[in-house]
């Protein structure tokens, strides 16, 4: 029997262990090609099937509306800090980009838009310890702006977009890297979403993008080829070599997403798995969760112990009990549990047990 | 009993199979940690190990001198198309590249580089039907310019450098992609050498990047900071979520490598495989090499028969027999071989054998 820990790791993160074992079992011979899917083309109708499938799934699960074009980059999320800008910002003349800044990785997407033209925080949750998302008054937006940037989960503080803007004529971007497919989300309020794959999708390096058609083709002249979306786009993210093993596993996931019953029924397992947590942190002053009530995250819980040593203590002896990575981000410390899909009931519940008979212990 | 082809897939390609093994064996359970690799944060002092020991490892089997640095880069050998001009090309304030054009690739980084500066072909194999290597006199070379770039071996044609130009102060960039690894290479004489993972390395969609110290820190301000070599060289390559899996699997190759006895005895290997091959092409009319004598690559062997009906029955019953992707690149046809580190001296014979006795219903 093999030894699996309930993996709370933020990313990359738990797989479903259907997905590992069928990974495994067709590892050295890939459908009796007599090679593994690491070593074929990417080109071959093999793995052509495999992209093409992925694709289709992606826009079943997300009811991807028809104006709207999917493609794989690489990098993973962090590449699209420096894509959306380079393809987005010159959309008005202005060339430039409004920001919601909730957490590390706005402030990074904020950094990188500054390259290639103005980047402005229409609204920021700085001064709150970035514990919601702040307000922002849709009508008041610029609309000489490109774009709106939103990280819809904020990885590192857990706090999420309950519900998005509705920015009219003004495109909509969200990053939604640490909560896609878990749950249902109106795509069309968007006109760029992306997700890096290792959190809810697949293995690192690989990105995910759906983009509305209209704001293709307008690229700066200067944009590398394989960060250019309607290059992407055009060659079915087949410009180059892209990660075979990335894309494959991550077709694997959304059949199994699929199977289970699709993103309504796992957005219900979701708000259950981290309604338990949430109410164990309510239940007493031993753990202080970060995030405020109306911004709270289903897939990143973040709370502190009443010191750092308890909160190192909590780590150590949750790990020994098989509750592996609840360590916070190196920035911003403290217990991080990150409930991704791939996540069963069990572990949050077993999370839950843990964390009660360690206030026993320790309260 | 596992079915398993002879691999000449040009990329993504053959991997060892003991490498493939290993895979499989700790795939669910990787260290005794109780989750897949690709389940662990490249943050994890696990994985941190892996990447050193990569890097160590490269170091020691390319014996690079102290004065160079090795990072990863996202994207494979096309992405360095754009990352080479975005750090060098600025070198010099001509703003310059020099580039030998030997076929499809060095084709495409000229594309790409005049988004940044100024590209000049100082040699072309165009005229040849890159059937060779062109002369360039190093002397004659334009010494305000930055660097210039030669594709060391080329994939699609079949043609190598046999030895490499001394270019003195100015630095020599050499694409790798198809041969890394296949042969002793004086790194000395590169300012840089990059190399897409999916050949001898590892998966794809990642490349490994060899630098010489000095050439930091000259990046354009609007390189997009995944392309920045400063950065992922500052960063030990972990800017962001790196691609644990290629970077995992290249690890263990390495070691299969340096188990196997090093790159001169691999280099030994190929050779023999390579003019086993050859041996086959040249002793009658009926096989065509493509590539001229002093030019032949080891890696990759592109011929042709008499007729193209020929050329497809020849792929269609090889691969009957178990000797899987000889159709050569879809912008050239014919047939090309990959004989990558890989593929094992049976494969090489495997496929002599299958040509003489096709030659003899087909001659």
């Amino acid at each position: 029997m093999t030894n699996r820990v309930y993996n709370f790791s933020p990313g990359p993160a738990a797989l479903p262990l259907p997905v590992l074992e069928r990974v495994r079992e067709e590892f050295l011979d890939y459908q009796g090609l007599g090679a593994s899917i690491i070593e074929i083309s990417h080109r071959t109708p093999q793995f052509e099937g495999v992209l093409a499938e992925t694709v289709e799934l992606l826009g079943e699960l997300l009811e991807i509306p028809a104006n709207y074009r999917v493609c794989f980059a690489h990098g993973g999320g962090q590449m699209q800090f420096s894509m959306v800008p380079l393809n987005l910002i010159a959309l008005k003349p202005a060339r430039k980009a409004l920001f919601v800044h909730t957490g590390i990785f706005s402030g990074r997407t904020i950094d990188e838009a500054s390259k290639w033209g103005t980047a402005e925080v229409v609204a920021s949750g700085e001064e709150t310890g970035f514990d919601r998302i702040p307000a922002i008054d849709p009508a008041a937006l610029d609309q000489a702006a490109s774009y709106l940037h939103i990280v819809t989960n904020n990885t590192v503080m857990g706090t999420r977009w309950a519900e998005f803007p509705d920015t009219g004529d003004l495109p909509l971007v969200g990053d939604a890297t640490s909560e896609i497919l878990s749950r249902r989300i109106d795509v069309s309020k968007f006109g760029l979403i992306f997700a890096g794959a290792q959190k809810n999708l697949g293995p690192s390096g690989l990105a995910v993008v759906i983009v509305r058609e209209d704001l293709l083709g307008q690229a700066l002249p200067e944009t590398p080829v394989l960060l250019d979306y309607t290059r992407l786009v055009r060659d079915r993210s087949l410009t180059n070599t892209v990660n075979v093993f990335s894309i494959y596993v991550t077709n694997l996931v959304l059949h199994w997403l699929k199977d289970f019953g699709g993103l309504a029924k796992m957005e219900e397992q979701n708000e259950r798995k981290a309604a338990l947590v949430y109410q164990a942190l309510d239940r007493s002053g031993f753990y202080r969760p970060l995030a405020h009530p109306e911004s709270r995250s289903t897939m990143n819980l973040v709370f502190d112990l009443p010191s750092e040593e308890l909160n190192q203590r909590f780590v150590e002896e949750a790990d020994a009990e098989g509750l592996y990575k609840l360590k916070g981000h190196r920035e911003r410390g403290g217990i991080r549990a990150s409930l991704y899909n791939a996540l069963p009931p069990e572990g949050a519940a077993a999370l839950v047990a843990f964390m009660e008979e360690f206030e026993r212990r320790n309260g």
